[in-house]
């Protein structure tokens, strides 16, 4: 009997010698390394009997045709990783679709729709100041101006590209016709430590989170830590510590918020200088819009009235806001069915991070498969999901696949 | 009649010269500004009708002779500056005791002992990882040791005092004998805002602070912002910024004290990462030693808590102490009652800065005479005393030679 954890784990050791020299795995879009991952899992595609192509976003695309006029399921996730990254993150929910086909195949299982796995060049977003061109080529939303954007080395996207021998003036011409399509469903590892703490192997989202960014900057006055008596003092350092004990506060108090202060900077810094300077943001993530803006709006209030006790100048801004993007709650529930007859689980949670999903989901429903993974890490080399683990979630979305079979034979 | 102040800021801003390239004044120790400086003072110094000599620790000393036995009033401070500072701090302090003699000169007066105006070469530390050189020196509390400290170009002290002419060998025999001193008193920028909001031109110093600096290191753990779950997160920053406003608070609320949280450094400091490791500095400084070391105590049991509270480890090392050092009530009141004398001031205020006569504590009785400087900034180009404010110094310097030598001639 087939060990398909096994399996997994051992194409996904392949895959992660695709990498760039040095610690744990860096495999950027259009490079030599991207160049063999595409070659490997083709190799790969083709053995299960996937017809294999490379769209003009780079997107590598395996497909199992259905019937003439079927719709067709997408699967797959990205196959770049961050500098130094991890084995799992994005390139796992190419290769587990993939031995789950093949595991349907063993099993002499034909479905009555199409599937593609797809195997996006670029979600992180290391390389070029972007992220998401291959999702967003396919849901219509890339935007052509990203393609003049430059690597540190000044080569822009558009160039890269070419270079791979992709035309990326066609990318507009990929976009898909949602009335093809069945929906995405995305495999990854949980980036989190939830389903550790809850001994589950696989949980499945409820909805990628919103995300609003707010870049601070508090402005007060320097001075001789010795000679500037305390009366008076404009510490910007003390009315930041306000702003991070408070962000943090909403966070712990405000069910479904996640509330972070990541970054903060001072100036003059030095140790006998009052701080007159300092620049931090504050991260607002929420399943629910409304949760999320609320605490933007209530941190501005706060803000406001902490200048003025602090007799600082607070200017902030809103500098990134995301829509959060519900899961498709039939394709979700199916999933998690599937997951709870293979002893795995049923539960439900938000996706903290944003996904290939995030931008499918203008296209199609969409629905995300977690994988645990070990101390919730990711983006380092000791990102780890266990064999077991992956095998259960290779059960999983072959049963999802065998049910949705069903369920679409009784819908037609 | 001669205008005192003009003559000051005529003088300092022909030292002011003696300046690096750039804005505001740069004059480091033991280089041809220094060189510049020394030989403009010198010729000053021979005006009045001193008798100049540059000691092996690079101290300008200008010497009026008194009677046979007479002791010897010492006066002065710093010729140096920090890179890019003002045309005040250190300088002024040597420029107003020589026009106080002038004028006591210009009136006929003479005193009944010895009077050294001392310009010291380095009391900054900012050429070398070292300071109060020529002060130690006369205190007898210079440490060889410091001699081969290094600048940014791999100099030693040791060659940079050879280089100017100086032997550093000899430097142990400048220790000078407390039985011939009468004291010494230093004139400095009050390097604050009191003088000015209390509107006064000059202020007595009734101690020099002591110091302590503590050094704090939080270590958490880090996360995805959007992964990591609120409840269980050990936030580095979250507990740095209760340490904060912990100083702060101790400050605000505790008489004499001075409490700054000056530096603070996160890691991995960005927008979606909570923080794994940050470090900060605690500096409190007082009058009284016995509140400042009760600070330092508060916070160490402050940080105990948090802590156990915040699940974060927290090392906390303290780096530095200095005693806090009282001025010499006799001298002080004298000067005081001078200042009154000339409408100036009796305000006795803390010099929360070291000086040179923070070392001279260690070898006779100091006095320190403050001069208002506009917006209580130094170490800027923007440093600035008014022309009448020194004036008044000078007024009160020569005053204060005058009574002293009534007393001196009614003890003798």
């Amino acid at each position: 009997m087939t060990d398909w954890g096994a399996r997994a784990e051992c194409l996904l050791s392949q895959v992660a010698a695709c990498s760039e020299p040095g610690p744990g795995v860096t495999r950027l879009p259009f490079t030599p390394e991207h160049r063999a991952a595409i070659d490997l899992l083709q190799t790969q595609m083709e053995e299960i009997g996937l017809t294999v192509t490379l769209d003009h976003a780079g997107t590598l695309i395996g497909r199992s045709e259905g019937p003439p006029g079927s719709r067709t399921l997408l699967m797959g996730s990205h196959q770049d990783s961050v500098r130094e990254g991890g084995a799992y993150d994005g390139i796992m929910g190419v290769v587990l679709p993939l031995l789950a086909l093949d595991k349907l195949r063993a099993e002499g299982i034909e479905l009555p729709f199409s599937v593609e796995v797809l195997a996006f060049a670029d979600e992180e977003g290391v390389r070029f100041p972007t992220a998401l061109v291959g999702s967003r080529a396919l849901a219509g939303t890339f935007d052509d101006a990203v393609l003049s954007m430059t690597d540190t080395q000044g080569v822009t996207l558009r160039e890269a590209m070419a270079c791979f021998g992709l035309n990326p003036e066609q990318i507009r011409t990929l976009s898909r016709n949602p009335e093809d399509l069945l929906g995405f469903v995305e495999t990854h590892i949980e980036q989190g430590p939830v389903l550790e703490r809850e001994e589950r192997p696989l949980g499945v989202v409820s909805a990628i989170c919103g995300i609003e960014r707010h870049q601070i900057e508090i402005t007060g006055e320097t001075g001789h830590a010795g000679t500037l008596p305390m009366s008076g003092r404009r510490d910007a350092l003390v009315a930041a510590a306000a702003i991070v004990a408070e962000v943090d506060r909403m966070g712990q108090s405000t069910p479904n918020l996640r509330a972070t202060v990541g970054a903060l900077t001072v100036e003059p810094n030095v140790v006998n200088a009052v701080p007159r300077r300092v620049t931090l943001t504050a991260e607002f993530r929420s399943p629910d819009d409304a949760t999320r803006s609320a605490a933007g709006d209530a941190l501005h209030h706060f803000m406001q009235n902490l200048a003025a006790d602090r007799k600082t100048a607070i200017n902030a801004e809103k500098t990134y806001a995301q829509m959060a993007q519900p899961c498709d709650a039939t394709l979700s529930a199916q999933l998690a069915g599937r997951g709870t007859d293979k002893g795995a689980c049923g539960l439900l949670l938000p996706s903290g991070a944003t996904h290939d999903a995030s931008a499918m989901a203008d296209l199609c429903p969409i629905a995300m498969l977690f994988v645990r993974c070990r101390d919730g890490v990711s983006h380092t080399p000791e990102e780890f999901a266990a064999k077991d683990d992956m095998g259960a979630a290779i059960d999983a979305l072959a049963s999802f696949l065998t049910a949705l079979a069903r369920k679409d034979s009784e819908n037609s």
